[in-house]
């Protein structure tokens, strides 16, 4: 089609720009990923994918990552957000290995090291961060799915033998999804209610062995095999049930609570519901490394999706006998740039939730407001990135056509293994209202302390005693009231100032509708609170959603900011236009919305369209750029579409059509070909 | 949650009432698709999947559901809607079967029927339609995906021998993705340019052998295997190349053109186009077949999530001690039912189709209106409602949480299986370009001849002859007037009469700023113009899509004003609700359009998202009778979780917990209770 100046991008420089300080660690993990051993082969059993992934956990050991995690007191440099980073880049090897890994060295090791004592991580933690110790995270019940305060498994302490007896009283205690189970854990920190003395002290993390050395299930405990998943083959979910088991008192991970021998409990946080969530809250790390694995698999899809638009052909243009790149579609630009923009922009907001890990993780006494809101952040951004991360999986997949749900071209295996990554660490939706929540606390006080029910009640143990979000409000409520003075009106579209001003206000209307219409549950019975809101759920929901995509395009435009636009003008316009496509596809993802509210005219409004038309169409100039930019290579992809050889076969057959057509033996009569193409 | 009063809803005849007239053979269809022996299992190899799919297929044929379509001249009823509607309810037993009997028996036998002679009807489609001689349908190829009006493969006459030659001439040739190719077809209806005394005539089929009686590859023929793909394991994907394969003349399915034994070439169709496009259209049975099938996928998704989701309880509600159901929370009714809704409106708008497609296939001489009607409606409806499907099966999969990712439960089955719906039988963005270009063809007379290149000039190649959307048109020109009366305005937002206006007033405006934008190309160079179509590319297939749900709305609207209010008062108001449901949840996906064009008064607008919040709590009062209306039995769905096992497992945690309160053995200290619900 017609000749366009595309931007000259150093495209190295613009990822490690985006990737920030973790952009060497990510290097070493994409390299690490390139692995052949890693990757899981879909003729294998599962017994055979089960045990390949193992090796690939081992090998993460074994290639000095998980040393980053180790703690300091254990002479190792307690660098988790490094670790991290590298790790959420396993996913671009195998998801199977990345979530495997994630549920031995992040959440069973994670769980030993922030719930358990110093001498706990002598015995413990060098062998299970160091792969030797394979664990189990186990807090889900196949009763309480979300609701993991309340399940059901005891721990009743036994003071004429300090031992704790492990124990589930019915089928729906049962531990339940859990990884690591079915054929290689063997220990599990087990999660259940602490009772000493006759009093349930709510739920407490114990370290449970469940297998012997040489692999024999331990007396007492029931393990089940949850077998074929959507995906993930290689990670063995299962079930764990226990039948008084008896653990030494010394089992208990007691940061939070301890027990005397002769049975007394201490703690130094009296609410029960307060103290399981600090726990739990320690326990973040997974959800953050979803909120980035998520992002990577997406990258490396679209990588797949625009070097495949860039070569394959279909369709004759506007020049005879010449068909056309199908990146050089309108439409097809119009369904892969936008899911660009998401990428960086939840990339660029999980480097910025790795800062405020670090801030709380490296710190002995972090405050509690940048405690609160690095979980609040986590939540969030897992959501909106898993769930960007498998539309931009599908999208890519159906823009690959026939070739994209063939195996070996990646797509559907990524789709198949992200799926649950929307469930798992918390289901999209509870996060987001644990979101929302925040949020209505934060903006009205009087609000805070009714009990709702339900989910809500749920949130509220979390209650924020700090006004985390006021930054954010403040500046919501600053910008409001510019939005409607016509300098700003009259702006071009793509003003970052307009586009912040709408997607704040939005947040900031959302919030304050919804409190109003909540308010009368201050004079409610609890019953009638608890159906008012429910009837506000969804508003609820779609407030948090709101917020959080504000949270990220602000991430982004911090970015944007700090680009040197002198020495290199090409990558600071690639970022300006995919923060504009960015925001601009949020705001038309709910322009109802801001019409609705009167927040734009009419006539601006209609601008919004054919400038994500036309922004597409600049960035799709540089698509192969854009694939590049990602980071990977040829050993990533994995996929013959996306390495050439597509445009090799073409050449050869346009060559063949055109001797073909010169030649004695294939006349093509010209009448014909002139019908044809009328 | 608070007391409301459901329905009274006869299900059985409800569904009756929406499947119209063909209910019986559905009814039929569903109990075929119980039969145990269709059911793949995760733990088999690819081989094992693909025997019992076959033994599936010719199961199917034993059953008598083939005999159907077979011919009238062969003592058959040739009642292929019939066949297609029993046929498309196989995808509840296994996808795969349904889709490797659809390869089998609507495309290989199809191909036969539609393009073949008698003679060669009794040479082979008896033996097809019973399943005993298996085949294939060769037409996509590499290098042409969808494309296929310009596929390489040839079929060169020779009069010496009075055969012709079939040949790949390079690997882009190669047929790609073809079902039943690896493993079971004996014979390929292969598509190839039929070149005879020098001259190319064009896109053609035959009959070529594949592989001997006894299964070994005929000579000169390369099968390669596609081995795995993203789900439908059990059909047999692959690549067929020929190397001068020489086949009788008499294997030429002649229908559409015929050669003589001197290689004289003949046919009543003059235009090579327009000859392959007819060829095309007589196979549209493919096309309305997974528009039907990818529906009962997503009713069988929803049966599965809505009975979790009456049974599944979490998080204490406003009574406590009391878990409430999923069902109940209002987010999880904004999930499921407007889904629900969908699935009707695209299963009701598909018996239409099934309505014109008799309409064109019991007439010896269908007028080429209707004709072209169908194969628009066809392309359109499947595009919409595998895409529907799609976001069902997800939707559903996602709300069953953990539970809904255990392979046990079907969800992540059906959409592996789904996915390539989208893509097979014409990628759905293709589709709707070709409704895009009939309907601005249709609209404007001056545009009809312009070449806009690229995937236009494969659509201008249908040329629509007669105004098929006149009757729609009219009906927009007549209500868009309405639009703005204050009568009009100051409805109640659930009237049928504004929905329809604003649906069908989006069709013509979106259609006539098109037009306008499009017409200077009438005065521009071939590449102009064919970049000008390719700028407004997705405004054309935004436009094809609303035009499709605004047929979609008036199938379902048709049933609504001819169900019997008197004697069935509370199903009328069943579906007045999912009729009401669909139409608002279509306007509200596009609320920014209706209000940037001045189609719904702000105040109006605003009222939208409650009053789909409201009917979505009432039809959830329903949700059981609506899970029961898609007409499944255990048989179907087939999973512990929609069975009830769920509920009496929780009833016994429940009383366990009750009775573990009030023992001796398990004390609860009151306070510690108390503190966690504050």
């Amino acid at each position: 089609m017609s000749a366009k100046t595309p931007l000259t991008i150093d495209t190295d420089y613009l990822r490690a720009f985006l990737e920030g300080s973790r952009s060497t660690i990510r290097d070493r993990g994409r390299a690490f990923a390139t692995n052949p051993s890693l990757r899981l082969k879909p003729e294998w059993n599962l017994d055979r994918k089960r045990s390949t992934t193992l090796e690939g956990v081992k090998a993460l050991a074994e290639s000095g990552f998980t040393e980053l995690a180790m703690p300091k007191h254990m002479g190792g440099p307690e660098d988790y957000s490094a670790y991290v980073a590298g790790f959420e880049e396993l996913v671009a090897a195998e998801p199977s290995v990345q979530i495997k890994a994630g549920v031995q060295y992040g959440l069973f090791a994670g769980a030993i090291h922030h719930l358990g004592n110093k001498e706990q991580h002598e015995r413990w933690l060098k062998d299970a961060l160091e792969g030797r110790l394979l664990g189990s995270f186990a807090m889900t019940e196949i009763g309480h799915g979300s609701d993991v305060a309340n399940v059901d498994t005891t721990a009743t302490y036994d003071p004429t033998q300090q031992e704790f007896v492990i124990h589930t009283p019915h089928r729906q205690a049962t531990k339940e999804y859990i990884g690591n189970a079915a054929a290689h854990a063997r220990a599990a920190v087990v999660f259940a209610r602490l009772i000493t003395q006759g009093i349930d002290y709510g739920v407490h993390a114990f370290f449970v062995p469940v297998r012997t050395e040489d692999g024999a299930t331990m007396s007492g405990v029931t393990i089940e095999d949850d077998g074929y998943k959507g995906g993930l083959a290689g990670v063995d979910n299962g079930r764990f049930s226990f039948d008084r088991v008896r653990i030494p008192r010394e089992n208990l991970l007691d940061r939070y609570g301890h027990v005397a021998e002769d049975g007394e409990y201490s703690s130094a946080v009296h609410s029960p519901g307060r103290r399981f969530f600090t726990m739990i809250g320690t326990l973040v790390m997974g959800r953050v490394s979803l909120d980035g694995a998520s992002t990577v698999a997406a990258k490396l899809a679209l990588d797949i999706a625009l070097r495949y638009a860039l070569e394959r052909k279909q369709f004759e243009g506007g020049v005879p006998g010449e068909s056309v790149r199908i990146m050089e579609y309108g439409e097809h630009q119009r369904r892969l740039m936008p899911l660009v923009a998401k990428a960086w922009a939840n990339s660029v907001a999980h480097e910025s939730l790795l800062d405020t890990f670090d801030a709380v993780f490296k710190d002995e006494n972090p405050p509690e407001a940048t405690r609160q809101l690095l979980e609040t952040q986590a939540a969030g951004y897992k959501a909106i990135s898993t769930w960007d991360a498998l539309e931009t999986i599908q999208e890519c997949r159906e823009a690959c056509g026939g070739a994209g749900y063939m195996w070996d071209n990646r797509l559907v295996g990524l789709h198949h293994d992200l799926d649950v990554y929307v469930t798992f660490e918390g289901d999209n939706t509870v996060l987001l209202q644990l979101v929302g929540k925040r949020l209505l606390q934060d903006y009205s006080r009087e609000l805070k302390d009714i009990d709702f029910g339900g989910a809500a009640r749920y949130l509220s143990h979390q209650a924020a005693e700090h006004s985390l979000y006021r930054t954010g409000i403040a500046n919501v409520g600053r910008t409001i009231s510019d939005i409607f003075t016509p300098a700003l009106a009259s702006k071009r579209i793509r003003s970052g100032q307009l586009q912040e001003a709408l997607l704040s206000s939005r947040v900031d209307s959302m919030l304050s509708q919804l409190a109003q219409s909540l308010r009368p549950a201050t004079k409610m019975s609890k019953e009638d609170a608890a159906d008012l809101f429910n009837e506000h759920q969804h508003h609820l929901i779609e407030t948090a959603k709101a917020y959080i995509h504000l949270l990220k395009w602000k991430a982004l435009t911090e970015r944007l900011r700090e680009i040197d636009t002198v020495s290199h003008p090409d990558e600071a316009k690639a970022l300006r236009r995919i923060r504009d496509l960015y925001g601009l596809t949020l705001i038309n993802e709910n322009i109802g919305w801001h019409l609705m509210y009167g927040r734009l005219p009419m006539a601006r409004a209609r601008l919004i369209e054919p400038t994500i038309g036309r922004l597409c169409r600049k960035l799709a100039q540089n698509a192969e750029d854009l694939a590049e930019m990602f980071g990977f290579t040829s050993d990533h992809r994995r996929t013959k579409i996306a390495e050439g050889q597509e445009q090799a076969r073409q050449n050869e057959a346009s060559t063949y059509a055109r001797q073909a057509r010169s030649r004695k033996d294939y006349p093509i009569d010209e009448r014909i070909v002139r019908a044809k193409r009328s």
